[in-house]
């Protein structure tokens, strides 16, 4: 690459889905300098050089961000002030700290406890991903159309908060800058819930005893595979989603289940029209996620 | 083709998604003599004719049956009571009435509601779908390495069923039999609940006072997406769907919120293990489902 790098090192910590695809897509824009790895796994860090995501790789996370401009964190929220604790101490002055975390302002609260004076701070959260994980399910298109939120706090350095935002415009993302608290409330809807709702279904057509579990599988082609997928996604980061952000999601939560029952009024009284209104209504949105290029 | 076809003239009612692709895939395996078209639209009638799928069509369903050695009624389930009555009178002796219903005990009554003595009533849905409607959303792989579900009354002639097995098969379908009652209540958790679900949650977000609506459709891509997706299925299709099949619906949509409520009081309570369980769970059916080749 002969153009010249947004940092010069780059250092992600937790080399997984996001993680691996972070190195492919920086690799191939060119934006970092060097890009080392950490994970807590060995067996990893080797698959990481191998696979030539990342220069070079370690488990210990301390030593893995000593000089980097650019740290970071790729791993389930919950892990965050943990090792934002752990690195702490090994941060250089002026680099910036961020991280890709589903929930922003708990990722915020957890950073700032233990980051530095003169450490930029800066969330972020890509909303693109897949239901897979691990360094071998990365790739470098995965942020390309998609957007990335950034949640700098109050008083964040507006200089370091332009170069993060160049930073992912340069792996193809499209960059909003909003309130962590917002956020959460905007993702709860948009993620947070779907989730929890494929989850759900998935696991109450598991336990029912008048339908076997392989009637579930054979005929789930009329819908029920959709929610298999993304009821497939790591446990782990899930958990630690509602968790960090339950209060968003509760209340995102009891909207839906208001709106349920309500459905569920309709079809016990039989009101076809409400029925009709609602499907009709929903199709509208539909387009516009098409027209916005948000479902290719 | 120069195969024999299993029956001399087929009568489709209702040219849309499953009435195109049933056209498309029996002229493909050379299962129909003629294939005769009716639809209540004129326009739809030419452009079926002008897409090949059927060899001639009218909107005159008890004309277009005359003669028929199988009639496929195509339509939402709530127009079977009034298609059946219209169409009784011209049906052949010793044909077979059938249908592609996503509900199958309502459409069996109302066939045999109206259905003449001599007349061979042979209930079937195909396990398979878009969210595509209309004549010219149908393909010939449809059915494809999906199931098709027979739901023959107790008493139907044996060399009927047989037949109608051996026609889905043909088409590329995996045929299974079993009492209506018991596959409404499969496809209710399967395919009827997700869908409710889809459609209700596109809702609850379209609702929201906190988050804008082009806030939900620009970060669809957390899981929203694939939700619009399925609440973009044919309004009257679905209302039709929900009031026929009412009670075993509610009964799952019980279960459904029940166990949402328990999910709900985890996160409350920040009981991250039973989360955790759960979603372990249901990755283990999605393993399941693509083993099946049901997610391809
Ligand atoms: N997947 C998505 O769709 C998506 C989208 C946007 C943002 N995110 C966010 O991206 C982050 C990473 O998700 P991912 O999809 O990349 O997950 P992933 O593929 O499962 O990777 C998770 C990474 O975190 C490490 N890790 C897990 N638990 C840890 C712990 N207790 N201590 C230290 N490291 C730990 C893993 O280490 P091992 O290698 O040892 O397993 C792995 O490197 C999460 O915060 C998630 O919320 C995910
Ligand atoms: N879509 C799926 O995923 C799927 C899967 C399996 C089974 N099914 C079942 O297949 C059947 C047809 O669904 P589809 O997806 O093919 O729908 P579609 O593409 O919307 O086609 C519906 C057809 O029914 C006709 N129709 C609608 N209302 C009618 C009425 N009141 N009187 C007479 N004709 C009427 C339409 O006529 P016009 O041409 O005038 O609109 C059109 O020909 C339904 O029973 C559905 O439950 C659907």
């Amino acid at each position: 690459m002969t153009k010249t790098p947004l940092y010069d090192r780059v250092t992600l910590i937790g080399l997984g889905l996001i993680g691996s695809s972070l190195g492919h897509a920086m690799r191939r824009a060119g934006v970092a300098g060097e890009i080392i790895g950490a994970d807590r796994d060995e067996a990893v860090c080797k698959k990481a050089v191998e696979l030539g995501f990342v220069d070079r790789a370690e488990t210990d996370a301390a030593k893995a961000v000593a000089d980097a401009d650019l740290v970071v964190l790729c791993t389930p929220v919950g892990t965050f002030d943990a090792l934002a604790k752990e690195i702490a101490g090994a941060l250089k002055p002026g680099a910036t700290l961020s991280d890709v975390g589903s929930v922003k302002l708990s990722a915020l609260k957890a950073m700032a406890a233990h980051a530095p004076e003169g450490v930029h701070l800066i969330p972020a959260h890509p909303v693109a991903g897949t239901e897979n994980s691990g360094p071998e399910a990365g790739f470098a298109e995965l942020f390309e159309g998609r957007w990335t939120i950034l949640t700098p706090p109050d008083g964040a350095d507006a200089a370091a908060t332009e170069k993060l935002k160049s930073f992912w415009e340069a792996l193809g993302s499209k960059v909003e800058v909003m309130e962590a608290e917002h956020h959460d409330l905007v993702l709860a809807i948009t993620s947070h819930i779907p989730h929890l709702i494929a989850y759900n279904i998935v696991g109450t057509a598991a336990d029912l005893e008048t339908v076997t579990e392989s009637e579930v599988i054979k005929y789930s082609a009329g819908g029920f595979r959709d929610f298999t997928r993304i009821a497939a996604s790591n446990p782990d980061m899930w958990r630690d989603i509602f968790l960090a952000n339950k209060d968003a999601v509760l209340e995102m939560l009891g909207r839906f289940s208001e709106d349920l029952s309500s459905l569920q009024r309709a079809i016990r009284w039989e009101d076809g029209d409400a029925l009709h209104k609602l499907f009709t209504r929903t199709r509208e949105i539909r387009r516009q996620v098409i027209e916005a290029g948000q479902d290719e």
